[in-house]
């Protein structure tokens, strides 16, 4: 008998008949003799109406409250999912995320997971109960309810499945896997039968929206084997685990990421701790800087130019413009209209042949690069967003054809 | 500097500008000084939409899943009224029913509150935060959440102010205060200053729907201050408490139940025992009988008559029927066409004249009665539910005029 650890996402969990049928997925589960864990997200719209209703009344709530009030969608979604798994007629209890032991930090609206307290869970499975749990919120350690943002009900999940060392943490999903691309994209895309953790994180943070970075962080430090496979189909996803058995491909996929702007600097002191000023401003204001590159110096001058999010383009804009006469520069300029796209796999550091293929691939379909970055498991490439899905299918099929 | 607790029923915050209402009235008692512990209850239809939703998948589902589900209800709604107080400008913090220290015994669905551990709200309160309360909620020593029941939060409102040793809880509905009849019937009903617990008890009973039966009991055992008034007029209401300062009225008021369902059992065996026998049965499923008459013995046989809700009646003509060899009765019958209108006053035992003077009225006006009963503290007649409305506008004329 394995534990298995089963997430389900706010659109496998819409309506009433989208809650029998992951009732069903779960009994047959519970029936094949395992011990069933669920964690669900609320459902379809109801944080987003939530969030409408709050800003009716007060345009800027406190964090504290906005958990208050949020958390209160998964107790909808737990409730209604343990009553269609009663009408099936399997033992089941609901638990809300403190019931379930979820400790965090008291960060509302973007809590850490410190502890899972085990014992509640681990008392229910004993009397053979499948357990439902709230994912997505905590408890703080002055009895405050906190939610843990973006990507949460996955990071709920992976951390029960860390806590109570489950054979197996899987992911529903809208997709049936991890794919080399987006295939909505790519028709050529192939799934992933394995994927390192490395790998999955280079996607996910390159924009393939299939885990949260953070949840699979948290499974590789805690070696939880996770699989994404689908809320619908019965078949079988992809796993995510420490070593992938056999290494067939080089490069494991290609990653697009719209969510990007460029700010250029341009004519800043060619002398040295300039690049530090800028980048410890932005830094205080937790905005995140992705590509950089800095231009040769030409008549003791250079230009800098970097990526962030769109959601930080214009407090990164505010805060370079009121420091103008500080950091000594002579203009700033920023697009939007770009595209980050990726290539990811181990070992593209061992042959140095991948990066002019890619660059190929992209020279061969007309398409202009603007800036380039590379790690040990990454090559990263902007593109006008217009040219970003040639760009990718131009890429896989170089590579993964 | 007082501390008062406010109770706040769902019609009174059904919406973003009833809420902001709500948030501006505990606002003023707040900046006028004083500590204030509000309870409010879910949103308008809330609680129907969500009982709706839980139908969809299963229409019988355990008291204990629909209770987590129906706690989100008064979670939203405190989450939001946190918000708009926080708009306005002052401190405050919201808190669940086991936030707030609610400890029930595990009757799901109906429980009761065993104590409130008040920790948590006397810090907020030190901390000069007002503080909202989910009513209706609590936790069982299993930390299941539970509900309490049909006016579950006047209860809680009672139980935080008996707890706190508040001095004041005002219970603000859609009526200003209570009246010596209702005036939707009565045009010259007029409203009470004050009135007992006793009092209170009885026309609660008795049909006057402005507060819960159990909550008036919870505030005369723990001597709570109650005061009814209006939500949204800013005027005084009615005082509920031990001793009514100034007696001027003999009767407090009429009222009107037409809840009421007459059983009569006809040819009974004139022996002893037999009422035990009828009434034991009824018992022993909770059907609480109310009024009984009990005819003159005739040929060796009697009758029995009594009144039980209307949800009652089924059973109770099942139960019935099943025994009526073991009972040996000759017939029964039904009806529900009645309605109890019964007047209200403490000291009314030691003024005999006032059943004369209600009977006087009645037959003034033309009304038939079909059953009688008196206690210390009020006489109830039950008449035809078309003579109703007529009967309670005569006897307020002859008394309360």
């Amino acid at each position: 008998m394995a534990i298995i650890v089963q997430k389900f996402g706010g659109s496998s969990v819409a309506d009433a008949a989208k809650v029998n049928n992951v009732a069903n997925r779960v009994v047959d589960t519970y029936r094949a003799g395992n011990s069933v864990v669920v964690v669900v997200s609320a459902q379809g719209d109801t944080t987003d109406d939530l969030i409408e209703k709050a800003h009716e009344i007060n345009s800027s709530p406190s964090k504290r409250e906005m958990d208050m009030l949020l958390a209160s969608g998964e107790q909808i979604s737990i409730a209604l999912l343990a009553m269609a798994i009663e009408k099936i007629g399997c033992p089941v209890v609901s638990l809300t995320g403190w019931q379930a032991g979820f400790l965090t930090n008291s960060h509302a609206g973007n809590a850490r997971i410190h502890k899972v307290d085990t014992e509640r869970i681990m008392a229910e499975l004993d009397q053979k109960k499948i357990v439902i749990v709230a994912g997505f919120q905590g408890l703080d350690k002055y009895d405050n309810i906190t939610t843990l943002g973006r990507g949460g009900s996955d990071t709920s999940a992976v951390a029960i499945a860390a806590a109570i060392h489950a054979d197996k943490c899987e992911i529903y999903t809208d997709v049936d896997g991890v794919y080399t691309a987006d295939p909505r994209i790519v028709k050529s895309a192939k799934k992933l039968d394995e994927i390192t953790y490395d790998e999955m994180l280079d996607l996910a943070s390159l924009g393939a929206n299939v885990l949260h970075n953070h949840s699979v962080e948290m499974a590789k430090k805690y070696g939880v084997k996770l699989e994404v496979k689908s809320s619908f189909e019965k078949i079988d996803g992809t796993i995510v685990k420490e070593a992938v058995s056999v290494e067939k491909m080089l490069i494991r996929g290609v990653a697009r990421d719209n969510d990007v702007a460029r700010i250029a600097i341009i004519g800043l002191e060619d002398k040295p701790g300039i690049a530090f000023k800028v980048f410890s401003l932005l830094a205080s204001k937790n905005i995140n800087v992705d590509v950089i590159l800095q231009s040769i110096g030409r008549e003791g001058k250079k230009d800098i130019s970097f990526t962030v999010t769109k959601n930080n383009l214009n407090e990164a804009l505010e805060l370079l413009g009121a420091e103008k006469n500080a950091l000594c520069y002579e203009d700033i300029s920023h697009r939007e209209d770009i595209s980050k796209v990726s290539i990811v796999g181990a070992g593209m550091t061992n042959n140095p042949g991948v990066a002019a293929k890619m660059f190929e691939a992209l020279y061969e379909a007309g398409i202009n690069i603007h800036m380039i970055s590379t790690s040990e498991t990454k090559i990263s490439v902007l593109v006008n967003v217009a040219n970003a899905e040639k760009a990718v299918q131009a890429i896989h099929d170089k590579f993964l054809i």
